[in-house]
């Protein structure tokens, strides 16, 4: 079985392990967010990709979700000496190693496709790891001061240093002219199945959609592609989506998640056993849901999430069910 | 007291500490050696003159003489895992800060010199630290191979990887189109007193004279140019000078050394007590000549040696002496 995913950060780290348990014989391929990217102390840092790297590699801080595990942070201590910042984002030094190749592999001219394959040489994350693009598509976040001024900040920077204040709305810049990295379009034309992670709508799924050709293929693969919700109850489960949902004038809830992406994307949708009251509004939507149990608790929680969305995807695949 | 010297490493940064302890009021301007500066992962790494500013700034690693004190290496061993090389070359993560502020401005378009200034800002070395040039001017070892095969090599890998074997020439590459960087030739045209200090006169002094200009610098100032023997017998005191002195076809002495930097460049060498029977052969080439203990054992030793070499250098400027 060939399983394609979209995935963001940490959650959808998390969920991929639950495929990997759920499916150990599957060929799994993922396309990973790049609109968090960003370059700090000349090294490009690729967090979500990084994450997903490090989660499945078996490298990653398991407390927090995101880093090494073991992580020292000597390189940061001698930068603040320094008093060169920004002092907000703190890079590790175990992580640094991973963006130095990654910063020299890419001014030597290899694609971040070609890099990140060679980084996961290494960790062998058991999935094919692929960026959504290989080019520059940043996601920005308009911010509107008390005295109604707009200004556009990176994500990180509204993320991380900001703790995700109001948004007026969400942008990817660059991403007009950006186009699918190598491999992308294959695995989800050529994909049995199609999973969009319980990972943010806006700026993980939806930064990933904003390359130009990726909703297309979406819509036009054969495969069932079936999500699963980040939102339980009125809130995400983690992160910022209930800011960045706002931004883009979508309320936070399951079946308002699954109209945003809409029925050309969705044919299959989880929502947790809490939000089960929403599931005739999602099929009303021309959405298949099932209500099951959506929090990642441990990995067995997952693995039985990951299987209801590909029980679920196999039903769709059905010619008349 | 305007005094100008010109630095290696190790053993031109301690002696430096003996300069400022000798003469604490004096204004010291060092002109440091860029030739062993190398690009490891994607960093830009300027040994000497991290050596020069780690040692007067106090955060050298006291017992190895070169490197950060409290060193981390974790960096390094995460670099290790991704098989990325060279593994001969260890990047400490304290000093990878330094590297990073670096590399970072020097992509942005600042000159080497304009970087170090930076740099210094935060460690005080207590001296004004240039180097020799901001173009690139690299030191590469001719090497000869049992099948009489020559090739060059990095200075770098000639050291620390390979650990100095036989030499054929010294090249400083690119040396022919460099400029001195800003500075140096106010430096050495206005100084009281310019020293050589007991570095190497291939690799460190000799890399530095090689920067067009800079030669011609000290034949003409009218201060008093007195240098230190980095020999004592017939070795050097620490380092791979016999090798690349025996590349240049100069033997390993005291007074060799003298003749090969010529009465043009040197009014006065200090030689080590135990060479006192070379000091004629010194005088007879027409530079002045002292023997005094030259073991740089501890900071009392070196301020001793410091005090010879000004001492000599008043002599020196006094008219009919």
């Amino acid at each position: 079985m060939r399983i394609t995913a979209l995935a963001g950060g940490v959650g959808g780290a998390r969920f991929l392990r639950g495929v990997l348990a759920a499916a150990p014989e599957a060929d799994v391929a993922v396309v990973g967010n790049v609109g968090d990217d960003i370059t700090l102390h000349g090294l490009r840092v690729c967090p979500d990709l990084d994450t997903v790297m490090y989660t499945l590699g078996g490298g990653i801080h398991e407390g927090q979700g995101w880093g090494r595990a073991g992580e020292t942070f000597s390189v940061a201590a001698e930068l603040a000496e320094y008093g060169v910042g920004p002092d907000w984002f703190t890079l590790g030094d175990r992580d640094i190693a991973t963006h130095l190749v990654r910063t020299q592999m890419l001014d030597a001219g290899y694609p971040l496709s070609a890099v990140t394959e060679a980084l996961c040489a290494r960790w062998k994350p058991g999935v094919r790891l692929i960026p959504a693009t290989d080019d520059r598509a940043e996601t920005h976040v308009v911010l509107v001061d008390e005295e109604g001024n707009r200004r556009a900040v990176h994500f990180q920077e509204y993320w991380v240093r900001m703790h995700a204040p109001k948004a007026e709305a969400i942008t990817f810049v660059g991403a007009e002219k950006a186009q699918p990295a190598p491999g992308v379009m294959d695995a989800i034309a050529g994909a049995d199945v199609v999973l969009f992670p319980p990972s943010n709508p806006v700026v993980s799924i939806g930064a990933i959609l904003a390359v130009p050709g990726i909703r297309e293929a979406l819509a036009a693969t054969s495969a069932p592609v079936v999500g699963l919700s980040p939102i339980i109850g009125s809130a995400p489960v983690r992160g910022m989506a209930d800011k960045v949902l706002a931004a883009v004038g979508v309320e936070t809830s399951a079946a308002a998640v699954a109209e945003y992406y809409g029925a050309d994307l969705l044919d299959g949708w989880l929502i947790d056993e809490k939000d089960a009251a929403q599931r005739d509004r999602v099929e009303a939507a021309g959405i298949r849901c099932r209500a099951v149990p959506l929090l990642m608790r441990d990995l067995d929680a997952t693995a039985t999430m990951a299987r209801a969305a590909l029980e679920l995807a196999t039903e769709l695949g059905r010619p008349d069910d």
